[in-house]
């Protein structure tokens, strides 16, 4: 198989007017149209999940399909599910990029910050963003995630590549006032509202990314530019991040882990600035992809 | 059927030398012998999660079961597991047992305080607790827990015993220096070590319990009475913890509300006590049951 055609695996889960529920597909590069990997070989599962737990099985066919001709369904006839709904955790980090703590003036974390969104938060790459009426600080965090491929415990850092299964790009929505002052200042119930987590459009696997610690990362509110940073300003590195998350729990395939935001969220910034309805945010990260999620 | 039946509904999920892989049952009386749900109708499903999703459907088999005479096995045959095991969501509720407040010398909660742990974290009733090497001060939580049954947002106090399932007894196994000190006092980590939320032995259906807030709840360390309360001390009751928790998100079936623990609890203590390694814990609710996990 061409080099080109590996640096390609882009996975997504879709439905089609034609299909009955969830399918599993390739986006056929980054905003391209999708092959349907359940038409390809109808042995293969419907869903992230269960593809992620079978492994190479699995993948070995995506691959192969990858180098079929196959046919693509147009953009504009599928919509796009998180390319991964139900996980056991949503893990993520605070205060992860170097430049977004200097934005707060907090020093560096010597160990990584860790908390946590609810599954049900997850929404697909295109979903809209529900304001909910018990929040007045709805805030942007575009964060790259990583999806776990194989379970562990333990993980040393130079294994870690090893369970991951490839990257895809989040939006880490935030209601500050629930977040910072509220709930005993425990930050999940600002973090976990439904809708709060947008995830997508495809999980690109690791050898599909050239180096996922140096990419440009981006979110734009409206157009304007409003986050722009590199995933080379990452305090812990994925790596790191699934050693030290892995003491603590097992990881399971499916598994998201977001990796913090950077500098320029609206809490920060003098006056605040808030998400308002009717809002559109892009979060965009190279190679990846882009999310675009209308505030309702 | 007679009421005493009803009352009776005790489901478990279990495993057993003869069977492949977990089968729901029948816990035949609080502490008795399992009866094989999935030998007396073969169409039922396996776990509870998905005999939760599928409702008064499953819940009707489950009573004909109950009414009729079935073998039992004898409780040494079988092993059980976590009556819910894979939830989308363990949620938890901090400082909400008024005598707990005092013990603490802190406020009694104005509203509910909401943290969590992942699904990860639960074990089976008579599982061990592994005391993790990155903690010196792992201390004991009994709580009563509470399954939802029924998907729902933003769901009325009035309503909210239509979503429940039922009850069951767990054990909020806490990392105090992970949960206080350390992780940016985000609780997380600290609740979260890998069998760190023990659950069972039953799901008590909401139908056979007289009254959940009137139930006597207790642990024991090694044999000795650490924590004796009554269930009538929660600040926040199961209606209104689930009206509170559904308007920031989804509850789903199977999904696991920890309503927090009575005084009682080692690291208060003075000096402060925390578990050591060959401890046996036991938490009862009375009604629900007893869990026992020797610490290892």
């Amino acid at each position: 198989m061409k080099r080109e055609e590996i640096r390609n695996m882009r996975l997504v889960q879709f439905q089609a007017p034609h299909l009955m529920g969830p399918h599993l597909g390739l986006e056929s590069g980054n905003g391209g149209g999708v092959i349907n990997l359940n038409a390809f070989d109808p042995t293969l599962p419907k869903t992230m999940m269960e593809f992620l737990e079978q492994g190479e099985a699995t993948l070995s066919v995506a691959r192969r399909a990858l180098a079929a001709q196959l046919p693509v369904l147009p953009r504009s006839e599928v919509t796009f599910l998180a390319p991964v709904t139900r996980p056991d955790k949503v893990v993520c980090v605070g205060m992860n990029y170097v430049d977004h703590c200097k934005e707060q003036n907090v020093p560096v974390p010597k160990e990584p910050i860790i908390f946590s969104k609810f599954a049900s938060s997850i929404v697909g790459p295109y979903d809209e963003v529900i304001l909910p009426p018990e929040s007045q600080e709805v805030d942007w965090e575009v964060e790259l995630a990583v999806v776990i491929g194989k379970k562990g415990k333990r993980i040393k850092a130079t294994d870690a590549m090893a369970h991951v299964a490839g990257f895809t790009v989040a939006h880490d929505v935030s209601a500050r006032d629930w977040q910072m002052r509220r709930n005993g200042k425990q930050w999940l119930l600002g973090k976990t509202f439904d809708t709060f987590c947008p995830l997508g459009p495809a999980l690109v696997t690791k050898d599909s990314v050239a180096d996922p610690h140096n990419l440009k990362i981006c979110c734009r509110v409206n157009g304007e530019v409003v986050q722009s940073s590199n995933t080379n300003q990452m305090v812990f590195k994925t790596e790191e991040l699934i050693a030290w998350v892995s003491q603590f729990v097992t990881l399971y395939p499916g598994d998201v882990i977001l990796t913090g935001t950077p500098p320029g969220v609206g809490v920060f910034r003098k006056p605040p600035v808030f998400l308002k309805k009717g809002d559109e945010v892009q979060c965009e990260i190279e190679e990846l992809g882009i999310i675009i999620n209308k505030v309702v």
